[in-house]
């Protein structure tokens, strides 16, 4: 047996915590599989004496994150403190510095900075590992770094926000019951159980999302991350009545990231999607993630698993460290830093696709043949149509869904349907998604 | 860019051929993802000049395929000959005494090889890549040896037989819609549009996916792979009756190879199961294969794909061909051949779970008394029960489902019930899985 791993983790909120109860629990099953021990030697955090059900009096203690990361004792620095800059930042570079293994949680430093840190651990001859920054227990980054590697990748899309599943699931069901399933209070309930954080715009406007959509992204096709070049939009604008709307025509509203390779270039996009009830993704509920590959030779993957929470997570983080001991070095985004390709973004306005659509309309004569003209003006052609009566007087929804269009003539005719008076709310669109 | 890596492909049937046609298509990519070229450099199959939609002449040609396992311009075998004996063992013992890496989509050299080889190969310095044997293009040897290496597993099982999982899939269809879904028609469609073999027994009488379990069991555990020790039933004994009892239970059925891990050992068998439908494996459908493991940190990891075919197949040989070029070297079953368990077997008495039964008894006073009076005398008990009338004089079915118990129990329970005289046929009994 070859000598000790030595770890330091910097970060020890629940993940940080659970990582080292991992690392000390299976210390011998770890041994046996790596073929030398894995250690905790330092660890770092904010408070010294918080209670975290672990025993840092065992290791050295740093105040400093970034002293833990260029500590002597320490072969691989796990960054697990998060977050875009400052101090995870400072950690994740002053280890690549020192030529230290680096294994991050953080898929906003990655999203952001993911090339970058990249070239810098290929440059030091170090392991940059990141399983634990996407869909947490799902080895999808390993999967499409190495698994589907023989493929070309034309479409990943996933369920990656388990806070958004969550809501959105409860949502259904509420409707289910015949309830109203309206947004806030869901998302009220999802704080009071601790599935959503007190500050929820992250999660829910599908900022997180889109931070691992960009590692996925850059994993898939071997290009450098453009996180900028995502359209993101969340979930506040979903609500019961077009999840009403959605199961009667046969779909679940789920929030998909969504990254395709075409001859132009990458389309990445993370927003609300109506998705067809038979196709798997549809059925990942609550919290759970879920990710689906498209291989030219594969075919279809679909991966589903838990996608938060200390367990998962600390599972995927321990699984690089894992491939560090045995001294595995696939590239970081499937092929060497400097090869990483720039490709040209694809704008939303150039996808391609299905839309469904609900108006509040005044119901009086005309209104429909005002509707059918805006869309026929723009070349949109209508699949189905449902019109429901309510109370007298009160607006009545008119919900459409088209056949498949070019997102710039759907915008164009959204646009000309919100000028008509008889057309009482902007409309509200959701995408549907052939999967 | 450092020296290509020399393949030598043993078996050009539709495997074989897709994966030269892969490394050749996709060469670019692959030399960009491996940081070396992957060439193919001789080929070995029975006839030289069949038609396979490739140019056999740009390789060197081998009549004898263990003669190109042998030869100096290889530096990877594939074997994709097929069988555990004959050819194929002697190809793959030919490659690893020559010190070449060995990849191989063959199931049934490794389930009763396995150990043997892996230590053939740690011995002589070179790969074992097998991830091409089980459930094709998903890539679970890679998740369970390291994806999901930092958990100890408790539980893995799948449905890994596309031909099986399309039987069943077909005879639910029909049932739905009011046919009688008799396995023997079924089977001889399935023959008809190439899902079946001629020679149908491998596949539905449960040694395929035994073979594919066996793997997953060493690859799990970390134990010397027990072929020997799976007790295996094929689905030649479901018929229409019980897929239609299955769904007014809220079940489907499912053929599944389960391997647990408990204190007392390993627990491998592979039948058909009672299924809930709340649990993603159950709307696997048609050929399509899928594995769940059970992680202590992850939880469950479920994965979806295609489970045979050229093209995934070719995928999965192409992938541990990209990890040999790139230098990876986890040991082949998870730990060091050296250091792989010998566990002891659980026999299929010693499980505990649900259990569906169906009785076709002469419907007289008393038949229900004889019954219960027989499940009473061995302690199992009756969770649900449901007699449906049909013409008069016919034998009805009794269907009953019981709450958990031990195997030896239901079946001896079985066995005092068969000698009733009112039950006229060999009871039908299916497990249920909790999973």
């Amino acid at each position: 047996m070859t000598s000790a791993l030595r770890i330091g983790i910097a970060g020890l909120g629940t993940v940080g915590a659970a990582t080292v109860r991992l690392l000390e629990e299976e210390r011998e099953l770890l041994a046996r599989r790596c073929g030398r021990p894995l250690e905790v030697r330092a660890v770092s955090a904010r408070e010294r004496g918080r209670s975290r059900g672990i025993d840092v009096s065992r290791y050295a203690w740093f105040d400093d994150p970034a002293a833990l990361a260029a500590a002597a004792e320490v072969d691989v620095v796990v960054e697990l403190i998060g977050g875009a800059d400052g101090v995870a930042r400072e950690v994740a570079r002053a280890a690549l510095r020192q030529r230290k293994h680096l294994v991050t949680a953080n898929k906003a430093l990655l999203a952001h900075e993911g090339t970058a840190l990249a070239a810098c651990a290929e440059a030091a001859g170090v392991a940059l590992g990141f399983e634990a920054a996407v869909a947490g227990g799902i080895p999808i980054c390993k999967a499409l770094r190495e698994g589907l590697a023989a493929n070309p990748i034309t479409r990943v899309y996933g369920i990656l926000n388990g806070t958004c599943n969550y809501i959105l699931s409860a949502m259904r069901e509420a409707v289910q019951r015949g309830e109203r399933g309206d947004f806030a209070p869901i998302l009220a309930e999802a704080q009071r159980l601790g599935y959503a954080e007190a500050e929820p715009s992250f999660d829910v406007d599908g900022i997180d999302t889109a931070h691992k959509l960009a590692i996925l992204t850059g994993l898939a096709f071997g290009c450098r991350l453009d996180f900028e070049g995502i359209h993101i939009e969340g979930i506040r604008g979903i609500d019961g009545t077009d999840i009403a709307f959605a199961l009667e025509l046969g779909y679940h509203i789920k929030l998909l990231g969504i990254t395709r390779r075409s001859e132009a270039g990458i389309e990445q996009r993370v927003h609300p999607c109506m998705v067809p009830r038979s196709a798997p993704i549809a059925h990942v509920e609550g919290v759970l993630n879920a990710v689906v590959a498209d291989g030219r030779y594969v075919g279809a993957s679909f991966f589903e698993g838990r996608g938060a929470g200390g367990g998962p997570t600390a599972s995927a983080v321990v699984a690089d460290v894992i491939e560090i001991a045995r001294g595995a070095r696939a590239p970081a985004f499937s092929v060497p830093a400097a090869a990483l390709d720039r490709l040209p973004r694809v704008p939303l306005e150039e996808r391609y696709g299905a839309y469904y659509i609900r108006l509040m309309v005044v119901d009086r004569p005309g209104v429909i043949a005002d509707v059918a003209g805006a869309l026929r003006d723009h070349g949109v052609s209508v699949e189905a149509m449902v019109q429901r009566q309510r109370d007298p007087g009160e607006p009545v929804p008119l919900v459409m869904t088209t056949h498949e269009t070019p997102e710039a003539a759907m915008q164009r005719t959204l646009a000309q349907i919100a000028r008509l008076n008889s057309v009482v709310e902007p409309p509200h669109m959701i995408r549907i998604e052939a999967l």
